[in-house]
């Protein structure tokens, strides 16, 4: 691409000078690239939470995008570092399960970080991101073949935390997620609830979750009253639970992890 | 332009991903644009707040520059995407009162985003920064003709909350921002200064709120001692109570809305 | 360089408008100029902080790096404005303190902004980032010869607050940054390690600090085991003190300014 994007994810916070150094190194490498940050607000070392970030954020980008997740805990010790090629799009990350978007597509290739004289050197024991992952980030978004960053990787670690239980007439699900606004993302997809539920109205889907029932998945949040509690499909292809102009977790008492089950009514 | 700049202000907060896939979409559509976040810690819905915010910081950017502002409870309703032209600069946002800025301007024009091909699709219910906001703005700042994203509008929403009461011997006005470092920004500005008081030295105007007065408008803040409370014109061009080295907002127990008046000494 | 970078650390928060303003200047006045934000964290009025932060991270970025930091609290008073050019690189700020790192290097020049018709204009009394650093640093990024920008300054104010004291056979030195994961930060650099203890062996040394002893600077930090407290030299090249998956400052209570004593075991 002529302005290629890289993607920047981790969970350095913003009280430091991390986040800039990594995109100086970026920058220095990769002059046209336009560098975006995601958010650098995981909490220290949740996996989990960067997985599920870069999986909503991901599709929204253009093919060829690089997406560097620099969420980390095991930097120093014997963990990989990777790049993953998937969905038309490069991941590169500590192999760890932070990238499992990429790990979880079908035909994509995935490669461990070995050949050095891509880092930025010397390489500290402390700061991949900016001597490890960002170079060789950058790199690939200046145009360096795929398989020229090291050798292929059959075993890269696998987080599939975001997977719901399918069955032939439900779903079980989890909250993956609760934004600023409140509004409660699950892991259930609207691929998950085609193929259970295939025809059946959206009218007639139920979605449980502590102890209440929404009847029916909404089309058009603009028809509910303020203050209903809706069920929808969310901005990133997700069955969100949401409360028209107020806060759905705080108002059902719903948080991370607590289980969410859809099925028809009968 | 060549290197069109697009700032965006929302209430999108930091920890999610919202902000960068918007990003991501104005890159997309204009390569060349660099996009200047002002702020995404509006509070939730705080349209009032986005609205100082642009107010505040628009007249610093060159003319030409589109302002991307998505504060935007109503999103998924009935309420309308509008473009507004106006003050050399253009302002996409919901039809809200947000873009008050641009439509308290004489001479601004307004249209409403209709033209739907020019939105990101399929257009979801609950992100228009996304699909809607950042395509207008992206492509306008590419060059996209004003005129050509939808049909004119003449029932905009307003919003003029900033504007103070002016009587021919006195201004009644209030806080309308309060900074990090506790500096008080009232909705006065010089320029209502001047229509009230012409030729009165900025001396003899008096300054009063929570039942205290300041005796003059200051212009050289370094000639007040440290802990001195003080008003001045501050860098915005609007009324300003501020405490030398210190935290006015604190000191003087001076909130959000509180009235202030300015008035002659006699 | 074909396309400059720009750093930019201040005291704003993310709260207001200021930070994107300043982007928009250095926009305007050097187009081709990559904005990097280290942190606009800094507590209000924080010397010491900043210019930690610039220490750390300014080696790791290019030559002919602009670095412009604004953490001012002394703004509409007296105080100078300056622009040092040290280390292949240029700093530009207010002269107090803030710039040490430049400022301590042996060949460095300092000038004072004096050439006005550099800034822009009307210059406010309170907001010299926008209106006098940022423009000088747009200009000296997009080729301004350095001595343009005023006369040289020899007696700029100086902060040393990072040097440790260094005996014949220890080193004292202080606690000079936290990081987000607890990870203690020295002002004890791998040059004044090599200063005192020559060739004695890095597991023969001990760290001291809060009625602790550590046992020797690690060298491969994943060698610890989980929980352990290590003394390391860092990503920035000084002694720090980490928990491995774990917060050290926490675990130890150590914090800013505490004393940490380096001596080599007996």
């Amino acid at each position: 691409m002529e302005y290629p994007i890289v993607t920047f994810t981790s969970d350095f916070g913003d009280d430091d000078w991390f986040v800039g150094v990594v995109h100086g190194v970026i920058h220095e490498l990769c002059p046209a690239a336009r560098v975006v940050d995601l958010t650098h607000r995981i909490p220290p070392g949740d996996i989990e939470r960067a997985g599920y970030v870069i999986e909503s954020a991901a599709p929204d980008f253009a093919r060829g995008t690089v997406h560097l997740v620099v969420v980390d805990p095991g930097v120093g010790t014997e963990r990989r570092a990777i790049a993953v090629r998937a969905r038309d799009q490069v991941f590169v990350g500590p192999d760890n399960g932070v990238l499992e978007w990429g790990l979880s597509a079908t035909g994509g290739e995935v490669r461990e970080l070995t050949e050095t004289h891509l880092f930025r050197q010397p390489v500290s024991r402390t700061f991949h991101g900016r001597d490890v992952f960002a170079p060789v980030a950058a790199r690939l978004a200046a145009g360096l073949t795929f398989d020229a960053v090291g050798a292929p990787v059959r075993d890269a670690i696998r987080h599939p935390a975001h997977v719901p239980e399918i069955a032939d007439h439900h779903i079980r699900g989890r909250v993956a997620f609760v934004d600023r606004f409140g509004n409660v993302f699950t892991n259930i997809t609207d691929r998950d609830l085609d193929a259970v539920f295939g025809d059946i109205a959206h009218e007639r889907i139920d979605v449980e979750a502590v102890g209440r029932t929404i009847h029916g998945i909404t089309r058009s949040y603009g028809d509910a009253a303020v203050g209903a509690v809706i069920a929808l499909i969310g901005s990133s292809g997700r069955l969100e639970i949401a409360q028209v102009r107020g806060d759905a977790s705080q108002r059902l008492g719903l948080a991370l992890r607590d289980e969410v089950r859809v099925h028809a009514r009968r």
